[in-house]
């Protein structure tokens, strides 16, 4: 890949007096420091995971509420597109780079404030710019007895970016979009709404009460380009008198469905009330290791058969899978038994792990590894990400993976934009059935590696009902002809998943048209746009039914 | 009250030509006995169980999809407002009366079919006119292991309708505008649109995940004026392996403060996963007879030296609640073990029951009351009904205490609207801290008896973090000068309560105003309304920011 260091002159090509005008006016109102416009931060912001043509002029980084209205005044008075993104780690889908070609990108990690929180309700509330390190160390600092949800990406992933965007993490409030409430946001013309109580200034119940009174209006401003989302109150869930993990493993690949139907009742009846995240060998494997190259002798895809070679001897199987119980001692004792019945005889191993013994296990794993030659630490170091995952604690770690194709090892500051890691994700959901998800497998199996690459998954029990299946595509973009392959291959999964009807929950830059513009749906989003951003300002082509234009320059 | 029953031509007064040709219309779409216009039924739609004046011209009756699209399509082109109704069984809110004067009432109870039902996905599709009963009996004739949630009106009630005001429920899926998903919605144009993943007709999704990709539009058609839910699929859990109920008891006034305090870290912690219900002691006398009018002479309000001694004879306290526990039986024990230790000292009373122990005590209530003096029974009959809906089964009980006032009793078929029941619900919302309930007690407890009418209150753990406190103005609309007194109080309470922060989660039809038009969620509102409803023929008014007629009419 090569990096694109455009000029000004060229990026201003298109109505250079008008963006002149505007970046005059931006710079007034943010001063000169947050209007960037030199070429080398403008080329990094246009970097995503994969193969991208948006060109961006400038970035603005407001740093307060009137900034932000402000700015897309500005841009509504010269109609230029405004692209917004909280921390802009996107990775997978499109990172910072905008929708639309010539967008200027409204940076909103400035708005960092922890605006109240309390500790007996169990709510904070953000801007978009608080990370989700910044929500844990205020927590611990605070000694909160409350734990925050994580996503597994970087500590500085911005916690309003991931709701908005509606990801998901590992404690029963995996489902991020599900524990929000209060909602402030700036129109496409620059006017403020709020939503729910928190719209009555008076109002005792902005941040315990979802709905409010009148239609309930969070749902227009996720995976949207409705509303840019200044603030917000995220819930917390008070520390369990219990915390228990478990782990499992799976041989064989076609023990997924047995266990699906296992996991399921446990899912709908509340004994498990957290996410759980199951994974294949691909996705464990780049979690443990990069690619082969040597085994391999340079050869991708990495073959089935190496595959099973590298399963038995780093003792992983066809699939892994966690998560965590939560509740008073005898309620997890209980959620044990009951994790232990269901999964009897569908799956080859069934750990338990709480607090103690991992202290334990560290404390005597070179002691265990005299006595059996199994290097326990080296387990230990794969399961405590996970483990902290389930206790609302961010990490790094899952961030390692994106480097999988890369010939050296990660830095000790991971970028993937910038360090030409190539990742397109595709995460349809499917019904949590056995059929279902072999369906997905079958499909994620037979395509990546037609197109060279591993079929990496991960699949979450997200809610009750439904799975978050997550396909990676992992490559390195400095491979020649490996961009044009990823993006190709990318087409024909989501051709084939949606044919069987298991769309995506999520959408990368490059796959808008996704949201085909056909049906009532889109004419009613049509609507909506035209009537709340009738200059077009805000993020066009974003989650924009019948925008067929950013997979047509892919 | 006088019904008053108006001749056609009176009600065809204002643009009567249009009318007249709409009803040829209508009636060339749906058939005559589709289209009501005769004086007696139109009465009735105009009765709700407080005083209104807003007529109804017509009642539209559409048997499917198609004939909800024509006819609205066809108000359209008369520009005449139609308001549907599910049920219409929106007692206490405003029952079937439109908002705004001289709309057409569209009835949708005709549109009664359950169209998909999934046993091991735990769901069930439905249209408006889907009864309580209906689906409870659909449960049963299929032995089905799934429970539904009831709410505690009338097994008649529409499903949907319930779910679009945000009503609630017993059982953890109690919060019942978080249990839905894939709404089939004709827009106030005649246009159909979808959310979620339904809006795909090859989506395998479309009842399990809610958001879909994209802006989630669910939240737009809940208590709103712009669509008209046609279709709607419920979430259903499964029946546990094990229910225990609990019910408890307050004797001091002052004790609620605490209860809640003990209560709220029980719900956060998931201990407790359905919705606690607390009622004080007017509303439980009124779950239990009608108002002693031998006793107080014909005096109204109730003292509350009296009250006290009907507790006292009765055997119930100042607060009574009861909750539900689910899960295996390990689980309810743990559960059980959990809430008798959180309430040791804050209750003078606490029990458990369960299938078993209600089969024995019901066996033996006669021995009992020959042993103990106590009977038995009575409690039983009083607790059965409550027991009922914390296993999703509905009931007529507490819909009797709609008559609490009158001086007959309760026919054998109900109809508060009919009989001349008063009754206007205020239902805030209050943080789950002892202050904030105390606050709205202490409101409801000063303005009602001023009035002239017992301050009956109930208030819901309806969420983790959230109370809804109903406060019922209960009287007999067939006294002279009670309508007037009822709305009088309304409006003191509603502002008083907003004074001090506490929103209702619902309002009733004279009570839109609470919509304030000031900000921006009101201009926002207007914008929607105006982009999706050009000719703002969908029940104008509703949950409309801005709309002050309906109170001023008042």
């Amino acid at each position: 890949m090569e990096v694109r260091t455009l000029d000004a002159p060229t990026l201003l090509a298109g109505d250079t007096d008008s963006l002149l005008q505007a970046l005059e006016q931006w710079t007034a109102i943010l001063g000169r420091d947050h209007v960037i416009v030199d070429a080398g931060n403008r080329a990094a912001a246009e970097t995503a995971t994969f193969e991208t043509s948006q060109t961006i002029p400038a970035i603005l980084r407001p740093g307060c509420l009137e900034e932000v209205q402000e700015c897309i005044r500005i841009a509504n008075r010269f109609r230029i597109p405004v692209y917004p993104v909280s921390s802009g780690k996107n990775w997978g889908y499109g990172s910072r780079v905008p929708v639309a070609d010539a967008s200027v990108l409204m940076d909103l990690s400035r708005m960092n404030r922890i605006l109240d929180f309390h500790e007996k309700l169990a709510y904070v509330t953000v801007e978009p710019g608080v990370t989700q390190r910044q929500l844990f160390q205020f927590l611990q600092a605070r000694q909160s007895d409350l734990w925050m949800d994580a996503t597994g990406s970087s500590p500085d992933c911005s916690l309003i970016g991931n709701v908005v965007e509606r990801g998901f993490g590992h404690t029963p409030y995996g489902d991020h979009f599900a524990q929000v409430c209060g909602f402030e946001v700036v129109l496409p013309t620059g006017a403020l709404t709020a939503t729910g109580f928190s719209r009555f200034s008076s109002a005792q119940t902005g941040s315990v009460y979802r709905w409010g009174a009148g239609p309930t209006l969070e749902g227009l401003f996720s995976q949207s380009n409705l509303g840019i989302v200044t603030r917000m109150t995220i819930w917390l869930m008070p520390a369990p008198e219990h915390f228990e993990a478990f782990f499992f493993q799976c041989n064989g690949p076609d023990q997924l469905g047995p266990l699906i139907e296992a996991l399921r009742p446990l899912r709908l009846q509340g004994i498990l009330r957290s996410t759980v995240h199951i994974a294949n060998d691909y996705k464990v494997l780049a979690g443990i290791q990069q690619y082969p190259w040597e085994e391999t002798k340079g050869e991708t895809p990495l073959s089935p058969d190496l595959m099973s070679q590298l399963r038995t001897r780093l003792k992983f199987g066809a699939w892994s899978g966690s998560g965590g119980l939560y509740g008073t001692r005898g309620q997890v004792a209980e959620a044990r038994r009951a994790v232990r019945a269901a999964l009897k005889g569908k799956v080859d191993r069934l750990q338990f792990l709480d607090d103690r013994r991992l202290a334990f296990a560290s404390r005597f794993a070179k002691l265990y590894q005299f006595m059996t030659g199994w290097d326990l630490s080296k387990t230990l170091e794969l399961a405590r990400p996970v483990y902290g995952l389930m206790k609302g604690i961010p990490t790094e770690q899952p961030l390692a993976s994106a480097y999988w194709r890369k010939k050296t090892a990660p830095p000790a500051a991971t970028d993937p934009d910038r360090d030409g890691c190539g990742l397109l994700w595709f995460a349809p959901i499917a019904p949590m059935e056995d059929r279902h998800v072999e369906a997905v497998v079958e499909v994620a199996h037979r395509v990546l590696p037609k197109y060279g690459f591993e079929p990496s998954i991960s699949m979450t029990l997200i809610t009750e009902r439904a799975v978050a299946c997550v396909i990676s595509i992992c490559y390195d973009r400095h491979e020649p002809g490996q961009d044009e392959q990823a993006l190709a291959c990318y087409r024909q999964l989501q051709r084939e998943m949606i044919e069987r009807g298991y769309y995506s929950y999520r959408l990368g830059i490059q796959a808008m048209s996704e949201m085909n513009g056909a049906d009532g749906y889109a004419a009613l989003l049509r609507t909506l746009k035209d009537a709340v951003d009738p200059n077009g300002v805000l993020s066009p082509g974003r989650y924009q039914p019948g925008s067929t234009k950013a997979i047509a320059t892919a």
